[in-house]
């Protein structure tokens, strides 16, 4: 489907067709966006926010050219925005004002292509490690940058297998690691574990010679108001850490957060005259409402705020979870985590009605802060009418989703109690 | 400065003391807006648009994850507008509906990065060769990408020089070339002679061993509405063309158009499940309301309501030229162009008002359609009454700029006639 674009014909200003035409366009274009905003469940989207009285904003030519430290003779842009956001980022990852860098991205992409740009620039030579549940733009950015990548293999949970980290790192111990560490994965919501990673490091040579990128996409702003979550932090060697802003945060377009250590950035930067500004970033010119969307949103929530909406939503996950094994579907969900990964529905109308993610034989919802109790139970009531169509006559049974969720959590034929 | 993130108070809510210190911060910052608004003549965008009627679609968070092409699990997205945004540019630059790919990107550099990197996969023992006035975009790209990089000198109206071209070709006869295209400078708004670098290519043996980028960042959109302007089309051997949507169209942020052949991004592409997508862009995740921008102005503008635009900035443009040469100002502007080039001012704040673009002796204001003619009276004015007093006694001088654009427009003491 597509809207095209048609000449306007000479006489339009004077019948007003064309206006009309747009008019119903956008209207219905806009009555489908609700109805899709309503049935969403499998993106890690907070669709939830009023940015209303940021409206006034759209009229202008926002763009945050160049790094966001520097000034440069464009003077519509939101840098003042843009620096009290990473300010704030800093803050939480504990790295001080005067060794932090960072900008804000046009999505979690961008935030993994900077991080191991940085990391090759910081160690030229050095193999690109990533578990292989990794973010596909993870790959992306080795076959970019011409990096040699290593595929760690994965637990159960889909957290780094570190003894596979550690045989793959012995076969190029001469050689430098970039390190990709997920903070929680697309697919399962599994978070690395980053103290063993740096631990297998150190333990095999490899101290003071590793880069690491942590790629908080969604979790990288929910894990620091779980308690008893392991902590990203900049008092730990890593380099740089990345996380979307439309994703917990919620935003209108796709934007992220990149931080990274200032002494890395000089190796990156080249001076470019013509912006009177350096240029450290991937995209030169930038999105200047995303940060000041950010901005808006971190002013008004809070260190708080974000605590009270990341607690309901790993307990609407719980609920999503126990609602799921109670109807004797197989679920799995981590600790720490609000991506509930359960069997894969049969029928792909259902799937995209929902717009679950799937992957194999497994689909997910994360709950995000505008999933609440009655959109969950709408999907549950629909999914089990569903199912017990799909599977009535017992031919088809639900597949099995041991490889991908272990045993313990398979309800399948073979696995059922 | 920097808009610092402050935590809520317990009792912000009933105070309304948070709500009141936003509602100032957005309301200064807006005036700021206007004013920074109105003041710019150095920057290549269209700050002249009217989106009131999409504001409601701020309300949602749009998203085109992927290949515009291929529809996506998550729905809520504008992919009907890209798609009909995109068969529009393959249209002006000749290419047919099933043989071109394309996508709206975030920027101009997206763009560079997209076309260089698609070149390196056809040919990815290439050598990328672009004259030194390109975009520093091109140059990063070289970086990033890990690609062996010829910079090739121009002429004195900023275009590619073919004679140097062909000497650096001939040093790497035996590697194909990736070749950067200027469809309008940076900084002096130059055009570079596609057919001449074709001819170069094709005469020195690199038939069938070369790709085209062709830059078109602003005037890739206005060289269509030029009578006698060379054309860009994909009748000729080019690989592919990105233009800056924020720039002529104008948009709230930065956002860019890019066209290539289907046949090239087979290459690039590589299937990912979770997006039930195949992924052949830069950026995974894509802000779906700048395709929505786009669509509204091409199809309220149309044709004919660009070429009347690029005609009123063209004649605008020689007006600033012939004004600034009775002044005594040296002074240069590019046929097709509506970039016009002339000698740095001397002071910096007289530059930052005016977010003039400086390099070296030379500046240049882009005659973009919401510059008319009284807003470069009131800043000839402004700069005639600041040069008499910069130069007034005597001791200082204006510049020489007879190596930036030539004798015969330099008006120095020394080249004065």
């Amino acid at each position: 489907m597509c809207f095209t674009i048609k000449e306007p014909e000479v006489d339009d200003e004077v019948t007003g067709e064309r206006e009309a035409y747009m008019a119903s366009v956008l209207a219905r274009y806009r009555r489908s966006l609700i109805e899709r905003t309503k049935h969403h469940l499998g993106y890690p989207y907070n669709l939830d926010f009023d940015y209303g009285a940021l409206a006034q904003l759209q009229h202008f030519s926002i763009n945050n050219l160049g790094d966001p430290f520097i000034e440069s003779n464009y003077g519509v842009h939101s840098r003042q925005f843009e620096v009290g956001v990473l300010d704030w980022f800093a803050r939480l990852w504990e790295l001080e004002k005067n060794e932090y860098w960072g900008y804000i991205t046009n999505c979690g992409t961008e935030g993994n292509l900077h991080g191991i740009l940085v990391g090759r620039e910081v160690f030229p030579d050095g193999i690109l490690y990533a578990s292989k549940e990794s973010h596909y733009s993870v790959f992306k950015a080795a076959r970019m940058y011409r990096m040699e990548c290593a595929k760690v293999d994965t637990l159960i949970s889909g957290e780094i297998d570190c003894i596979d980290f550690k045989a793959k790192l012995l076969q190029n111990k001469e050689r430098p690691a970039v390190i990709n560490v997920n903070i929680g994965t697309t697919v399962k919501g599994a978070v690395d574990d980053l103290d063993m990673v740096i631990q297998t490091l150190e333990e095999n040579g490899f101290k003071g010679r590793f880069y690491i990128h942590c790629d908080g996409a969604l979790f990288g702003l929910m894990m620091p108001f779980v308690k008893r979550a392991p902590k990203v932090t900049f008092k730990k060697p890593i380099g740089s850490v990345s996380v979307s802003g439309h994703k917990f945060v919620g935003c209108p377009m796709p934007c992220g957060v990149q931080i990274t250590r200032l002494k890395h950035i000089n190796v990156l930067s080249s001076n470019v005259e013509y912006l009177a500004s350096r240029d450290a970033t991937i995209m030169g010119s930038r999105n200047g409402h995303a940060p000041i969307f950010l901005w808006y949103t971190l002013n008004r929530k809070g260190y708080r705020g974000f605590q009270k909406e990341v607690q309901k939503c790993l307990r609407n996950a719980h609920y999503l979870k126990d609602r799921l094994r109670e109807a004797g579907i197989g679920v799995m969900l981590n600790e720490l985590s609000s991506t509930v990964v359960f069997e894969r529905p049969k029928d792909e109308e259902f799937v995209r009605r929902w717009q679950l993610a799937c992957e194999g034989n497994i689909a997910h919802v994360v709950v995000m802060p505008n999933v609440n109790i009655d959109k969950l139970d709408s999907f549950l009531e629909e999914l089990s009418q569903k199912r017990s169509c799909w599977y009535q006559d017992g031919k088809m049974s639900p597949p099995c989703m041991a490889a991908d969720i272990g045993q313990e959590n398979c309800f399948c034929v073979l696995h059922k109690k």
